[in-house]
């Protein structure tokens, strides 16, 4: 078993690519990790996955248990100055806002509408689904799907100008080259939950039953004949901290080989994985590069990486 | 869009053939569905099957959407004269009896240590599923997992005479067969939930991520550094009747083509999986062999059929 801290940029980053280091390795020739610096995560992953991958070797994984979940908001993508998920939520509470004068007092509702950033962190993931779930209330669930991914196509980043859509980072995109490759399975574990399914699949190759996480309640209704799921004012689940252990064996029912991830949220999960029996693999994406992105660890209001920085050496 | 009543023997029973319809369409000589009673039921399955898969035709769904869900209980294999999950618990209640005296008076407990079906039977899917939260409480979910394994193996059925793993109708061995072929992606969608996941993964052939349904809650604990998910004595999600297409909705995230059931409590599932657009089928399964099996529909206390018998002909 063993873990890495992996201080890495924007170009230099990241997660899954459990898929594109077996592809590689598979055809022995071309590097698989080619946007990562150089350095120990980038050997021990090669690593793990020759191991896991060898047939007869002592740390065979069969094909069907070579699963790895990945975190998504800051992991697999950026999650400054704020959750996608929050930037949609905005939009939506302030087209409603003008039939619920209600709003402009009550908190965390009254951060969105004056764009307080910082209040708004602190109301945390749960405070922003109850926001969420508060303004979809009746919505069908098709519908909403509809709606998030054209937001999310047509909405552009504050400070990089660019659509969200583009904001993934890069690795990720070679994952999607080869989503089955050596039978390694990618799971996306994410607080944005059905946020994250609305809009992802496409963008990562990755069907919606392999993106778990937060979840509204719904409720099945019938319109006439026509069967609709609607989607009700309440909160049924969050993915954060000791939520993705919970979410993995919830929709999963097993646990992963490989766990990835990049903030406190993500602490509960990476030991999930590794402290089984087996070689087992958990990594945490520390960002340190704020020219090009983003550098945030201790202090940041939106994933806070502070006891993972404590607790990972002394976890291996 | 099209449904189909089957009455079935034990042999000539039902379900997902999909994958092996599919498999035997692409080598276009083996009969699919040798156990199949000749008829309209037969003959539809294989029709869809060849439609969908054909490239550029009017009715062709891709790989990746080429989804089917299957009741488990009575559809996949026998439900009579008691769900397998409440024979578990027979034992499991019967087990922790001697410590527990104010058992003897509550119902449906009482019921369980009486071994009186029919009162048991009233209690429902979600009174059973409440019995097993209580009597499981505080279990590790990887110890619940091995348990349910283990007592399926060494289980006989009680009038047939044979382990529980047996029971599961023939036609679903041949799925097992050729799990991916033609992209079908099986999806069991079960009121046992995790305790069909628990054993049904290798008599099946389908990983325990597509076996969606009933949970009880869970917790993450830390048990020194170790981590585990201890079950709670609170039911979390009854997948039954409307419960269905919202268990499917939040396990995969989007819409089956494909769905069969053989119970009252599947007449919201199908129609969500039948009533989108495009091409889509629903399938009914209608035990009617009482010599070899059960024969059971509108008076029967486990898997009752009765408003199905008149909608089916109504909705096609």
């Amino acid at each position: 078993m063993r873990a890495t801290i992996l201080s890495l940029t924007r170009r230099a980053v990241l997660a899954a690519l459990l898929l594109a280091v077996a592809a590689s390795l598979a055809s022995a020739q071309v590097d698989p990790l080619p946007s990562w610096n150089s350095g120990g995560a980038r050997v021990a992953i090669i690593d793990f996955v020759a191991r896991v991958i060898r047939e007869g070797g002592p740390d065979f994984v069969p094909g069907e248990d070579r699963i790895g979940v990945f975190d998504n908001d800051g992991t697999l993508r950026s999650e400054q100055p704020a959750y996608f998920q929050a930037a949609f939520a905005f939009d939506q509470i302030r087209a409603l806002a003008k039939d619920h004068p209600e709003w402009n007092d009550k908190q965390p509702r009254k951060a969105m509408l004056e764009g307080d950033m910082k209040s708004l962190a602190a109301s945390g993931e749960k405070g922003l689904l109850e926001i969420v779930a508060a303004t979809l209330a009746g919505m069908n669930v098709s519908d909403f799907n509809a709606l998030v991914a054209d937001r999310i196509k047509a909405a552009h980043h504050p400070r990089l100008d660019r659509p969200y859509s583009d904001l993934v980072f890069r690795p990720l995109l070679e994952l999607r080259a080869s989503p089955r490759a050596n039978g390694f399975s990618p799971f996306i574990v994410s607080g944005g939950g059905e946020f994250t399914r609305a809009w992802a699949p496409d963008i990562y190759g990755i069907p919606p039953e392999q993106i778990i996480g937060s979840s509204g309640k719904t409720e099945f209704r019938l319109d006439g004949d026509k069967p609709e799921i609607a989607k009700l004012p309440a909160v049924e689940f969050v993915a954060d901290g000791p939520g993705k252990p919970v979410g993995i064996n919830r929709f999963m029912g097993r646990r992963p080989v490989f766990a990835d991830g990049n903030s406190d949220g993500d602490l509960q999960m990476l030991p999930w994985a590794r402290l089984n029996s087996g070689l087992r693999f958990g990594l945490i994406v520390h960002h340190a590069d704020a020219e090009r992105a983003w550098a945030y660890d201790r202090n940041s209001s939106v994933g806070r990486l502070d006891k993972g920085l404590d607790e990972a050496p002394r976890r291996g």
